[in-house]
This record gives structure tokens, C-alpha cells and sequence, in this order.
């Protein structure tokens, strides 16, 4: 785990979340992206080494649909970045921690992710997220 | 907002969080700190140029207390650093945030520090924070 990559924000409103994001920050969304296979909406700031996540739902069976409608809006998860996920997968199953992934999968912003049970780190979501390289 | 400078994670037994986020990070926590004020214990750990700060309750009456006892265990908020926290202050206002405080504080880890209410971010505890420096 070499830095915080991003951190994911749960909302509602894409467009009205950029603005107020834009507004605290300083910064533009750098990019938005659709990710069809979880069902979101992306929006993308950068914040010295590290990035905020807006993440909002395309459809109401998504993870995150269910998170706005069990806890509202708010923070998600952390991603941390990773030189090797699949090297940082078994070194953290082996710590006895819970993977919700046993191998990385395609995300969002170009990246390997695999996420960590939040019961295994006190009630929060971790991403490893590890940069694609091109083959 | 120049970095994150750290996400506070509310935890119910901080030494036993204290473990478990040293197997995840791969790092020991470098600090412990008595915040009085706030009613917490606190510790960091360093990843890349961000930490994250474990935050348990001294008192049934403290802010993370009251967490806890909301929400369950999980990221309590995210902290900002700025160059200039009044300057910040007055900027938000400005924007039409609500600000929890009007002037900053002092916060743990040797910051003056400022909170923004959720209502105005999303669901998400912004805190503003700026190191102090000797006088």
C-alpha cells in the first residue's frame, strides 16, 4: 500500500455533486466514466497525489444504489494503491483478512481492483487498485 | 486543498484497530495522541503522502462516541490540508458552505483544524486542516 489512491463518495446527483465538489476543492473533474459492470457513474478529481471519486448509480440493483438507500450519501471507500494486487490479495488472505475478490477484476480509471470485506477492517470498504498496463 | 492529509476512521478498541490496520498497511502506526478536547484517542499511520488516523472514544460524550453509537465503525472524515485554513474558511462561506467553525482549532498531530457539516458536502465531514508553526 504505497499511497491513498482515491477516495469513493456515494451521491445522488452527479452533476450537482460536481459543482459542489468543484466548489470545495478548487479543481474541476478531470474525468467522468461510466462503468457498466457496477452500475455507475463516475466523476474523477485530482487532490495532490490522490483523487476523489464521485460515484453515482445508473441502476437501482447496483452496489451503490443500495449503499445510498441503507446509509444515504457519503464516503464509500478507500482505494490504496498497489505495485502487485495479486501479490497484496494473498499476502492479506493470509493475514486472515476477508477478499471479497480472490482475483482482481476491471474498474474504473484504467485500473486492477479487488476489495477487502469492511467487517475485516473496521467497517470500511478497501479497494487495491494497481495501474493497467499495456500488453 | 493542496492533499488529503488524512481519513479519520472511527474504531471501538484502538488498540486492537491499531493490528489490524498495521497488517493491512504494512506499516507500524508512528504516533498516539490524547486529543482532551475532542474526547479521543488518536493514531497514525503514514501511506505515501497521506495518513490515516484511528480514532477511538475517551468519553460517551464525544463526537466519535456518538459515531460509534450512530453508525458503527467505519471512515468518519476526510481531512484537507490547506496553506491558509482562515483564507479557506472565508472562501467556503463565501461559496455557501456551512462551516462548523468560524475560526479553526486546535486539532491532534500539531494542526489547527476546521469542520465543515456534512449537509454541505455530500454526507461527507470535510475537515480543513493547516500545520502550526512556531511563533
Amino acid at each position: 500500500m504505497n499511497k491513498i489512491e482515491h477516495i469513493g463518495i456515494a451521491v445522488r446527483n452527479l452533476e450537482e455533486a460536481n459543482k459542489t465538489y468543484k466548489a470545495i476543492l478548487g479543481v474541476d473533474s478531470y474525468k467522468t466514466e461510466k462503468v457498466e459492470s457496477e452500475g455507475v457513474d463516475t466523476s474523477f478529481f485530482k487532490v495532490g497525489d490522490s483523487k476523489i471519486e464521485l460515484l453515482a448509480a445508473t441502476n437501482p440493483e447496483s452496489p451503490i444504489a443500495k449503499f445510498l438507500e441503507k446509509r444515504g450519501e457519503g464516503i464509500h471507500h478507500i482505494a490504496f494503491n498497489v505495485e502487485d494486487i495479486q501479490t497484496e490479495i494473498e499476502r492479506l488472505k493470509g493475514e486472515g483478512f476477508i477478499l471479497l475478490n480472490d482475483f482482481p477484476k476491471s474498474g474504473a480509471d484504467n485500473k486492477l481492483v479487488a476489495f477487502m470485506h469492511p467487517k475485516s477492517a473496521n467497517g470500511v470498504l478497501v479497494e487495491l487498485c494497481q495501474e493497467k498496463v499495456a500488453e
